[in-house]
């Protein structure tokens, strides 16, 4: 199984800091050691790092833990390949445009029996279960939606419908972001966290690291942090419920449609 | 006007001479700063590298020219804006899925009056006419052969049709590749070089940097290398004539097809 490592915030915010944490995860203190990768939104662009090699012996990684990139919406994955061989164009986040805008996803899980009809407006480029389950999201959003992206709700109560529909092939831990929200969608485990004023030292479980946000941050500012193990010994994380698909948008994980 | 160096192999080769001459174009030996970015193909997955800042001043750009990462195919781009603001999602090389496999494109000129008709299937993201451009000839090449990618000849056939028809609107020298082969086309100004057996000694003009060739290559080696303006003093480039598609395959530039 993977890990994932989600940001989403209200301003542009580095990610060093819990990157760092969820690196060492990379083939020091676990064994995901078959590649890794992670995309900062920048508006509407993406930067996108992908590497076969363990995070922990990658010069991408040690880029990323040293340059803070400044972004609303980060998704990052560690990989222990279950599907799909060691290769670049099996790391995850994978990207794709839709509707003009870039869409990353990445997957933690594996899917049995899964092998839906593609169109070809979505194709994967590698041999995972998890490329293949977001070219099957995005399709489905385009049939459904056509040529324009519709408004956050009915996105959101689609995407609900898809994910579950996709869940009853294995385990679908899974994130997706255009850069204006981030979707997190848990089948059996994932945590999250709320950093706002007043801000708190937070200390790394995977290495002897702390920061004090207090001293780096506004009251203004608000991150979210969605993660497969939490990542920080003194702070309170909170388990999605298993099937839960949330919402976070500028920080703040939105309130559940009524039903 | 921006400038573009593009890379095609037969084994995978570092770019890392021909980049740290390329780079100091972004902001040191010439006006290039408003952002840039690279492109390695590695089998069908690719490392994407942009950044807005000047490629003089990235530390994405310092990390390239120190880490050696072995391609057949790159392309990579210094820009100078003329059309589309400063800002990540405007940087070349833009990349898109088409048949399964990943599309990397790259564009210097500027293109007038272009406003071709999209179905939808490829979106531009920025406001670039350059990345209008890739997603107006990736929707032209679907749906001339539908969802599957045809044989080498009849797509380069294909290209020469849709790049006329595009350059009739103003500069358009690109490069494009899908990590087996790169086309490359001329509008005003574009040369290349193969790199053989017996090499030689290199001697970049950007920067007093000499390598030795024939101390980091085996005999069966063959690089082509496609760029704006000549990288080097000591060896002999070839012009491309305006208005000419080439193709490179494993590092050769392949014979025109017969009238």
């Amino acid at each position: 199984m993977c890990q994932l490592l989600g940001m989403n915030c209200n301003v542009p915010t580095d990610i060093v800091f819990s990157f760092t944490g969820f690196a060492m995860r990379g083939g020091h203190t676990d064994t995901h050691h078959d590649g890794w990768g992670i995309a900062f939104f920048e508006g509407a662009g993406v930067r996108h790092f992908v590497d076969h090699q363990a995070a922990i012996a990658s010069p991408v990684a040690e880029l990323i833990k040293r340059y803070p990139i400044k972004s609303t919406n980060v998704i990052a994955h560690i990989r222990k390949a279950t599907q799909g061989r060691v290769a670049l164009e099996n790391c995850h986040p994978f990207v794709r445009e839709l509707w003009g805008r870039y869409w990353v996803f990445a997957h933690n899980g594996d899917l049995k029996q899964f092998a839906p009809t593609l169109d070809g407006a979505f194709r994967p480029v590698g041999s995972t279960d998890s490329e293949l389950a977001f070219c099957y999201l995005l399709q489905q959003l385009r049939r459904r939606f056509g040529d324009s992206r519709p408004p956050l709700a009915d996105l959101r109560a689609a995407l609900a419908e898809l994910v579950a529909e996709i869940a009853v092939h294995g385990t679908f831990n899974m994130m997706l972001s255009s850069g204006e929200e981030l979707f997190a969608h848990c089948s059996t485990q994932l945590f999250y966290l709320v950093r706002q004023h007043p801000f708190v030292t937070a200390e790394l479980s995977d290495e002897d690291v702390s920061v004090d946000f207090s001293q780096v941050t506004t009251p203004n500012d608000r991150v979210a942090i969605i993660v497969t193990q939490p990542l920080t010994t003194n702070e309170r994380w909170t388990a999605f419920a298993p099937g839960e698909l949330k919402l976070f948008v500028d920080g703040v994980p939105q309130a559940a449609p009524a039903d």
